[in-house]
């Protein structure tokens, strides 16, 4: 029998990795469906909103990474103990991800030289340093997570996500943040995350 | 007795309206906490990660206005029945915000006039109308609303942030969207909804 859910992304980690990690955290099987760049103008419009990843699941499909990853975390598990705890965990989330979206990719990948050269001071100088304080002091209080002082799908989106984060920052974005590299640990020295990592294909990034 | 919700942001609808929707929608009494422009610089460091809105409650602080507004949503009862719909209400509200932060706060507001004018065209021909029409078919699918076939939270979100949006695009998005429109209808008919918008401070946008 196929598996019941189907990942459909491009052959790299980026975007898609959350997910995998999610669904691999949780032992369920999936079809890792993955393309060729050369593929995805034919692949497009036949998404909800001409972008992946999509997720597919008793014949429905779903797109945003994120939600898709939220829907995951509560089928496996990662999710918090009421809902201020998921309130928590998903200002963690929103907040990675506006560090990937609105700090890093506009700035680096989207601009014109000049404006890369005068946007990457403050970014690398300030803004990153920043958020990644702030961040270092959240996983401190939470003793080696993110939020709810345990292990939640806020800490597997980050470490998933933070190999192209890093590619995008040409940089370990964590490297003096001591608590986000026990974030790092905490979810890299899960087994069945091991094991994922241990067979996903080598990353295209 | 003071309320026990406070919403702290700028004197504007904003990041903060739909956050002010969904309490008011619930009938839930809160501190509608305003402050000028020049008085962010001594609120800024007193906020989670610098940003606004924030929402406390029994004493603590929370940042990120979508997972405030999630956070809401629960406590006013309009999230999915199930895991599945609440995965369709997240996209359609992270699809919105792609819509505002991605697609017009970058380009609108942070750019060179050159680069405007290089951007603008395919944003106003291409991005937009996709996106638009995309949501317009799924408002359609749904009988007027964004998701789940009734009112959910991201009816509420979307509508509230709209004079935001259309203040930035200099032009009501949603003319030529008339399943969009009936959304709009479809929340701005609620006798919660429409007190709170009657005894709102006027928008200083």
């Amino acid at each position: 029998m196929a598996p019941a859910y189907k990942v459909t992304y491009f052959d790299l980690t980026a975007l898609g990795e959350p997910i995998r990690f999610l669904l691999s955290y949780g032992g369920i099987e999936f079809e890792d469906n993955r393309f060729q760049r050369e593929n995805w103008p034919a692949i497009k419009p036949n998404t909800p909103f001409g972008q992946v990843p999509i997720l597919e699941h008793n014949g429905k499909v779903a797109h945003q990474s994120i939600a898709i990853c939220r829907y995951l975390a509560k089928q496996v598990k990662l999710v918090g103990k009421d809902d201020w705890e998921d309130l928590e965990i998903d200002a963690a989330v929103d907040t990675i991800n506006d560090l990937r979206q609105s700090k890093l990719a506009h700035i680096i990948m989207n601009q014109t030289k000049k404006i890369k050269q005068t946007k990457a001071g403050p970014l690398f100088n300030e803004i990153l340093p920043f958020y990644l304080g702030k961040l270092d002091e959240q996983a401190k209080r939470n003793n080696g997570y993110l939020a709810a002082g345990r292990l939640t799908w806020a800490d597997v989106y980050f470490i998933a996500l933070l190999d192209y984060i890093n590619f995008m920052a040409k940089k370990d974005i964590i490297a003096d943040s001591p608590n986000l590299q026990s974030v790092k640990e905490n979810v890299l020295k899960v087994p069945n995350v091991k094991d994922w990592i241990e067979k996903r294909p080598k990353d295209n990034l």
